[in-house]
């Protein structure tokens, strides 16, 4: 089949969902965002990208810290609801049980099956975006999301985006073992 | 229930699996890789985190371009084997068929429903990864896996990854419309 280009702005497929919270003047808030990924092995750094219009980069720059939740399919209206009203205009404290790790100043989703507390190491100022780098101080979780002591996703039921589209899917069936499907084919050549 | 600290090395649930392709001395080459994002909205902007040992940041760097292609699900062995081997030691250009675009450097995959084409913006570095920045030039694809015009991810069939339990899956049903399933929520606040 013969390719075709179908422009510059395009997305990552999929996007893994979750909700950045922040302490912006005293209150909680929280922010749906889906452009976000591990990028550091050791130490652990995560990078979100927030656009500069944003409320709540003012509260991560305020406390340099902030959280990262991933929500289970039961939140998904939660979430975007989330993504719908800024925290300038809305006070979305009381839509969540809100929890603290160590840093004190990164609110964490009670509701969420996993939350990283970030401390702020850098910010990366982009055209139209900011990126956040964040050192990853601890991850909560609760006993009935892990098998062996790591994170079930089937146990979390997150869920992801796609855009333009503007959807949300549910996760499928496993798959296969990574690092290891592709080794028959390594032994092979 | 009680929340537990399971240890600041925590992943993003689940993760997009990608091949990262560049042209190394003049022979293409393919990664496997989970750590990437869109970061800017305008322009486009993504964001590829590779570990500064890899093969493949030489290439980057020497062209100053990048492909990001995302495979469909019938190519996890494939896939799983370009993350297995590198690229210093395995000539991995023969696995696929290549394609270029406008940069002629930026190799992609024939194979795969969607490969964007990159020209490198910037490199972040970071203790262990460096953090390349690729403004998307173009995003090749096929009538057969577009709706409406815009990627529809049930035809590209992608498949997700999950770290540290190292776990392919498949991506699993609609679930709601982003963007607009909150509404509900927004008008009775």
């Amino acid at each position: 089949m013969e390719k075709i280009n179908i422009g510059n702005n395009a997305h990552v497929y999929p996007m893994p969902v979750s909700l950045v919270g922040s302490l912006i003047e005293g209150r909680p808030n929280f922010m749906a965002v889906a452009w976000l990924s591990r990028v550091n092995y050791m130490p652990p750094i995560i990078a979100v990208a927030l656009n500069q219009r944003h409320h709540t980069p003012k509260g991560i720059q305020e406390n340099q810290a902030f959280s990262v939740n991933f929500p289970g399919a039961d939140l998904m209206e939660k979430v975007d609801y989330c993504g719908l009203v800024s925290g300038r205009e809305t006070d979305k404290s009381g839509i969540f049980q809100i929890f603290y790790g160590d840093l004190k100043t990164a609110p964490m989703i009670q509701e969420c099956p996993l939350c990283l507390e970030c401390k702020l190491l850098q910010v990366v100022p982009l055209p139209t975006n900011n990126l956040f780098l964040g050192e990853i101080m601890g991850a909560y979780t609760e006993e009935i999301y892990l098998t062996d002591g790591k994170p079930d996703i089937q146990k979390m039921n997150p869920f992801v985006l796609t855009m333009p589209d503007n959807n949300y899917w549910r996760i499928g069936e496993w798959a296969a073992k990574a690092w290891s499907v592709g080794r028959k084919l390594k032994e092979k050549k």
